[in-house]
C-alpha cells in the first residue's frame, strides 16, 4: 500500500470563546504549522490550500477559501472551501491526501476554522438547525442536542446501559483536556458534578455535550517522498475512508448506530491494509458522550452495546490500553466545528512524535482519528502511523 | 502528461426560475447524466461524490453533500461539499478530477446546485454581499454588479473601449441562449435593445447581468483507463489549474484584469501540455459583461483592452474563429451559482461529441473552461478533449 501522504507540520491556536477574527485565527494556525517543520520550508513551495469552515462567523461565507493565500502569505495559493458540517475537516484532509497523491501540487496546507461566539443572531438561528435535517427534523424543533439526546435515550435503553457510562465519557475527557493548554476546558470534572448538572437534552445534562467554541487548526502535508526535505519525523497518512447517511435519521434503521462511521471505518482499514489491533489511540468524534460510545461500537473497538462497560472499565482513559480523546476531545477540548477534524489530526501529529507532554501515550505508533457530520449522515476516518 | 479523467456522461437540467426544489434538481441531472451514459453505469460504480453550491435555497447549509447519495441512488456515498462562490463547481470538477487520479475511486460524480429564487429574505440579504468582502466592500455599501460596475467603468476608461463592446457580448450570448432549450433566457436582443435598457450600476444596465436562476447539473468522470467500459466516446479532462487573490479588489494592483485567473489558466496549460492556438472554443464566466472581456484577455485569447474589438469583429460569435459560451454563458444560459461550472463542463461534453444540436461548434476537439469566484478572488480553469 504504502503512505498516501506525509504530515510534516500542523499549528493550532487555543479553542474557547476568543477574541481573535477569523484571519487572526487562520493566520496564527498557519503560522505555528509552518514554525513546525524541522527543518523549515518556504511559504512559495505550497501549492494547494483546503479551508474547512461550515462559515458562520460574522464575516465571509462565500469564497472564504481565498483568504487562505492572503493569511498564509501565499499569493495566488489555490484553495477550496470543503464544508460537510462538523466534518468538514476530516474530509478537507482527505481532498489533500487526493491532492498530493493526485500530483498536484507536491505540499498542501489544510485549515480549519470557525468563529462561532460574537457572530450575530441571524446566524446563530440558522446554526442550531444546520447539520441536521431541514425538512423533518428542524421544522419538528429538533435542535442539534434534541437528536443526540433521542439517540442517547434510545441506546441507553436498548442496551441496558447506566446513565454513568456517559458520565464516565465526560469525566475522562475533561481530565485529558485538563492537560491540553489550548483546550476550551482545562478543568477536570468528577461523576458526581457530572450527573447532578441541569439536563440540556434529556438523558443529556450539561456536561455531555461539547462547548460552542472559535478557533483553528492547520496541517502541512507532503508527498511521502518529499517529506525528509522538511523533516526526519514525517508523520505518514495510510489509510482514508469516508461514507454518508441520510440526513434526517428517521430514515435509517436503526437510532444506535452509524453507518456512515461503519463504511468509513471499513474504507479506512482497507486503504490502510492495517488492522485494529494495530491502532495506539482513537480521536473519536464526542460531539455529545452519547457520540463516544458510538463511535468506539461503529469503528469496531467495542462491540454493540458495550462501549459503557469499556468507557467504565478505564481501558479509554490515557492510560488504559486503548486510549481515546486523549487531547480532551470535543466535549472538553471544545468544538469550534469546521476546526474540530484538523485538530484531531493536530493531535495524532504530537503523539506519534513523541511530544504530546503531560499528555503523552506511551508508545503510540498508530492512531485513527474518526469525524462525523451532523448526526452521522457524513463520516470521515484516517489513518496515521510514525515511520 | 496523458489524460487525467474521462467525462462518460453528463446532465443539466433547466435553468430558470424552478417550481423544483433542490432535492429534485439533483435527482433530475444526476439520472439525466446516468442515462447519457452510452454502454449503461451501474450506479453503485459510483465511488466518490461531490456537491457544489454556495447553498442559499430554503432548505440545507450544513452537510448538504449527504444528499447525493440519497438522491443519486447510491447510499452510503462518500461524499464532499466544495464551495468557492460562484466557481464552486470548477473547484468541484477538480477536486473529483484528483479523488480519480489518486485512485480513491474509479468513477466519481460532480453535482453543482444551486436554488436561488423562492428563499427567505434573510439568505437572500447574505447572498447580495457574498461573494466579495465583508470588512471593506460590503460595509461600503458594493453590491455584486456594484464592484463589477466600477471595473467596467475603469476598464472602458483605461482601453478607451466604447460601451457598445460590452453590448456586443450580450447580443452574442444571448443569440446562443435562444438555441439552448436549458437556457433560462431564450430570447435574441439587439444592440439597441441592450442600449437602451435600465442600468443597474453605470456602464452595466440590465442586459450586462446574468439573471438570478435556479438549476442543477450534473458529471460522471472515470479514470481514463476504464473508460473505455462505459463509451466509446469519453471526453478528457488533461488540465487543471486554479489559483487565487486578495478577496477585496482595493487590495490590488489593477482592476482591469484578474491574475487569479492568468495564474490559473497558465497552470491548466502547463499541466494539459498543449497550447492556446489548439482550443477550439471557451467556455468564459462571464457573470457580467464586463466579466467576458477581462476573461478572453486574462486566459490569454486577446491582448490588454483589445477583447472589446474582438468581439465587435465577430470573431467569438458561434460562427467565428474562436467560438466563446455557444450555450449563452451565464448572461443568457442563467447562473445557478454551483451549477455553473459543471453546467459549462456539461456543454463541452455535448459540443466535443458533436451532440450540440443547433449551436454544434464545427470540429470541436478541444476546450476550455473557465470558472471565477466572486470578483475574481477564486478562479479554476480546465482544459478538456476529444480523444
Amino acid at each position: 500500500m504504502g503512505h498516501r501522504a506525509a504530515v510534516i507540520g500542523a499549528g493550532h491556536t487555543r479553542f474557547g470563546v476568543l477574541e481573535e477574527g477569523p484571519r487572526s485565527l487562520v493566520r496564527a494556525a498557519v503560522n505555528q504549522a509552518i514554525g513546525s517543520v524541522d527543518k523549515g520550508i518556504e511559504r512559495r513551495s505550497i501549492g494547494r490550500g483546503y479551508l474547512a469552515t461550515l462559515g458562520f462567523g460574522g464575516w465571509q461565507i462565500g469564497n472564504a477559501s481565498a483568504l487562505l493565500g492572503e493569511e498564509a502569505g501565499v499569493p495566488g495559493l489555490p484553495s477550496a472551501r470543503v464544508e460537510n458540517a462538523c466534518a468538514s475537516g476530516g474530509f478537507a484532509l482527505h481532498e489533500a491526501v487526493n491532492a498530493i497523491r493526485s500530483g498536484e501540487a507536491e505540499v498542501a496546507l489544510v485549515v480549519g476554522l470557525e468563529k462561532m461566539t460574537d457572530v450575530s443572531n441571524a446566524r446563530r438561528r440558522f446554526w442550531l438547525g444546520v447539520s441536521g435535517d431541514t425538512e423533518w427534523e428542524r421544522q419538528a424543533g429538533l435542535t442539534f442536542a434534541g437528536v443526540y439526546g433521542l439517540i442517547a435515550d434510545r441506546y441507553l435503553s436498548v442496551h441496558s446501559v447506566p446513565r454513568a457510562a456517559l458520565g464516565a465519557v465526560a469525566v475522562k475527557n475533561h481530565a485529558n483536556g485538563a492537560l491540553n493548554s489550548n483546550a476550551h476546558f482545562q478543568k477536570a470534572v468528577t461523576p458526581e458534578q457530572v450527573a447532578a448538572a441541569p439536563r440540556v437534552a434529556d438523558p443529556l445534562g450539561v456536561y455531555d455535550c461539547c462547548p460552542v467554541s472559535d478557533g483553528a487548526a492547520a496541517l502541512l502535508l507532503a508527498s511521502p517522498d518529499i517529506a525528509p526535505r522538511f523533516t526526519d519525523t514525517p508523520i505518514y497518512i495510510d489509510g482514508i475512508g469516508a461514507s454518508s447517511d441520510s440526513l434526517a435519521v428517521q430514515e435509517r434503521a436503526d437510532l444506535t448506530r452509524f453507518d456512515a462511521t461503519r463504511r468509513a471505518a471499513e474504507s479506512a482499514f482497507r486503504s490502510a491494509d492495517t488492522e485494529r489491533s494495530k491502532v495506539s489511540f482513537l480521536e473519536v468524534h464526542d460531539c455529545f458522550t452519547i457520540a463516544e460510545l458510538l463511535g468506539l461500537e461503529d469503528l469496531g473497538f467495542a462491540g454493540r452495546g458495550e462501549a459503557g462497560a469499556l468507557t467504565l472499565s478505564g481501558a479509554t482513559a490515557r492510560d488504559g490500553r486503548l486510549p481515546v480523546n486523549p487531547d480532551g476531545g470535543l466535549k472538553a477540548k471544545g468544538h469550534p466545528i469546521g476546526a474540530t477534524g484538523v485538530s484531531q489530526a493536530y493531535e495524532v501529529f504530537l503523539q506519534l512524535r513523541g511530544t504530546a507532554g503531560a499528555r503523552q501515550v506511551p508508545n503510540a505508533r498508530t492512531a485513527l482519528t474518526h469525524n462525523v457530520g451532523g448526526a452521522g449522515a457524513t463520516a470521515a476516518v484516517t489513518i496515521f502511523s510514525v515511520g
